[in-house]
């Protein structure tokens, strides 16, 4: 296994940070790296803000859900998928173009996610750490409003980086059984291995030292779900012009 | 400079591939260290189809708009985001939920980003050189019967992965003036960035071995937008129960 793999496999979410600033020339080479992920037809559908303003930072905790973390990282990032650009890159042409569609929709959210996921394998390359905050989509407006996001630019998540105070162990993934089929989606054995992952995880969460429970992975997901998730998205993205055609 | 970010800043897609098979262990090695990607609520909303037989790649090849080297390459992954695992965690817990909406079809594609990219990474990393296949959302609903692919699943991209043949010069991303805004999304100097970027994309086109051609970076994206993008995707995944709740 190499140094890359390792690091893969190492990954947990960090959400408590050294005081310690991270160099302006390291989150910028980072950055740029990470720039070099696959992107759809070369759209590069994505604009990352930084936020650096404390008192920003405080709001942007609060509306992710009251997430402290969100405050108190070194570096935090508003990771933005960008139909803006694009129509701007029309209108130097000449063409006035309305890009938004259901397709464009999904290729400027993956590519936001590439470069968002390149983002996090690098600053950890690097000794750095972090976690995505999807709760960025609690109050999509109120964050579009803070940080002056326009039209035809929608926040998909946040990012804390930082350095770790503290690592947490890595948490058990699905068996690459479920995750994992060959030639047809075959559910031959998915339940099966599903209880074995929900004792797997049961004895995970009773083990751990930090808020110890003994649910399963299929009792978190059906509490998750039975909460009806983030329900204003249909209507936020439409405001701001992602109309799912 | 580490490796890692050194293996990041030399990503290009490899679209020609050594006859030399991928290793079954390192290709389960490589998946199961990048499920370790962060995943939103630890739901791991994807399903990864390896496609074997080569009917079906040949057929892939051709319903992704004539992509040979969906064909060609020794590895071909079709990533689905995946609600139906997710129902049927729930059903375990005698629950019948219908779990789509907008919020959930962005958080299970973006899980399905997440673990692609590390795949690709973790791939590089053991020499290995991949380009994803935006192209599976082309005829969407051929690939789903040939693949069997249920309700509540959908195919979001293929990714070939193999030994290079031939690795191509990276190409110049957009300046990172244009995608990171330091505390609001401000526009200010970007026409100017968008010119220069122009310019650079032109030479990079005028001077790169295969392929040569003129057009800047607005150009590209002026024409790409021109035509309407893949009509089908709404209708598509409302047939797949992704309702844009």
């Amino acid at each position: 296994m190499n140094n890359v793999i390792e690091l893969l496999k190492s990954h947990t979410s960090v959400r408590k940070f050294k005081e310690k600033m991270i160099d302006d020339q390291l989150l910028k080479e980072i950055i740029q790296a990470s720039q070099y992920a696959s992107t759809s037809n070369h759209v590069q559908a994505y604009t990352i803000i930084r936020v650096n303003d404390q008192d920003k930072k405080r709001t942007l905790a609060k509306l992710s859900g009251n997430q402290p973390y969100v405050e108190e990282c070194p570096v935090f990032l508003v990771f933005c998928a960008d139909l803006n650009r694009l129509e701007k890159a029309c209108s130097i042409n000449n063409e006035t173009i309305e890009s938004s569609s259901t397709e464009i929709f999904i290729m400027a959210t993956v590519d936001t996610a590439l470069i968002a996921q390149n983002i996090m394998i690098a600053a950890e390359s690097a000794g750095l750490g972090g976690v995505y905050i999807g709760g960025i989509r609690n109050n999509p407006q109120d964050v579009c409003d803070l940080l002056q996001i326009p039209h035809h630019v929608y926040p998909v998540f946040g990012m804390c980086l930082g350095y770790p105070e503290k690592i947490n162990a890595t948490k058990p993934r699905l068996p690459l059984s479920l995750i994992l089929k060959e030639d047809i989606y075959s559910t031959d054995g998915d339940e099966k291995h599903l209880k074995e992952y929900d004792d797997l995880i049961s004895n995970y969460y009773k083990e751990r030292t930090n808020n110890k429970r003994s649910n399963t992975w299929t009792e978190g997901i059906t509490a998750f779900l039975k909460e009806k998730q983030r329900p204003h998205m249909k209507e936020f993205l439409h405001s701001k012009g992602f109309e799912m055609k």
